[in-house]
């Protein structure tokens, strides 16, 4: 468990394009600003979007794609480094057009409707994932 | 898409009185605080609140409201000027006394039981909504 | 309601063990690193999760332990002083197998498979909460 302390660095408060995918949009947005660590805050709506959970037992992802409109009722994760290059770790809530929530790991396959990001850089010596063979996920090492 | 990066500015951590009306009283602290741009999350307690989505094709807002008492599980989103006033774009998260959830964006009508917020001031040219065509959404602009 | 700015301290973002009780652990970190006043975030997994909401006519809390997998798809609150002690108030929403969502206050009595904590902790006179008369809970006090 990390427990170095960061200090803020840049704050980002950005509109995301009609028709991107919220995941890899974000994530191209950090490799181009280089910031490699960081808190992430997304609210908006998709047409389409891809969200799904970890069997813990099995330990592998399913995934179900929701193509209708939805609210991005909350979305939020953290940046950190996985293989030398940012990566963007988001879990979200949609709402349907009944209200009801649906939630979980956020993966690529998504289009944007309308979203605002709140990205908070982190600075200091970043967060490193590695496999973490009890869960079978890339987790923070303790470095 | 406005890419300038913002510094933290001051950061609030509020209690709201119990009968608030939870849109309105963060409206009207963050107009009293010249707070122009900001992080906003809250948790707390509702006996009526106000929520919706934004109808994608029709470009039209539907909203309901829940007279029952719901947790705040998630309220999350941003501050910004619209028309030169401190606008305040908020998801919410609500459920039930079953834990059920139901979310989208947050309207005025809601009547606070009890409410604590984390404002996160954003220094720097403040993000400004103006009307998008495609959307029929008012945006932040690119400039 | 207390009114007073705080500034920015240290930020940590923090891998939770395997196992852990995710309120209890988190507490305990707020102890030992002397954060006396803070806003949290967190996503992962668990394998059981005890959550609730609160009455707001008998003021009694109601809570539910949820012994399945689930996503931690949305947690957040703060951390504020109560007799003395960093106190968490965190409200979660939990996502099961079938992506549905439940959500309410986050209590002591779960079993973390995954975890990643943000805390950005806030300087300044910490918040404190005293017994409220009104909603029978611990709120901050206006000093």
């Amino acid at each position: 468990m990390p427990e170095r302390p960061f200090k803020a660095g840049r704050q980002f408060l950005l509109r995301l394009p009609r028709g991107a995918d919220l995941w890899k949009e974000l994530t191209a947005f950090c490799a181009r600003r280089k910031i490699r660590c960081a808190a992430v805050h997304v609210i908006g709506a998709t047409s389409e979007v891809t969200i799904g959970y970890y069997d813990q037992r099995t330990h592998k992802y399913h995934q179900k794609t929701f193509r209708e409109e939805m609210e991005i009722v909350s979305c939020s994760g953290n940046v950190s480094l996985k293989e030398g290059k940012p990566f963007l770790h988001l879990h979200a809530v949609m709402g349907d057009t009944k209200l009801r929530c649906f939630g979980g790991h956020l993966f690529p396959g998504s289009n944007v409707f309308a979203a605002e990001a709140y990205i908070q850089e982190l600075l200091g010596k970043p967060n490193v994932r590695v496999p973490d063979a009890s869960t079978g996920l890339a987790l923070w090492c303790a470095s």
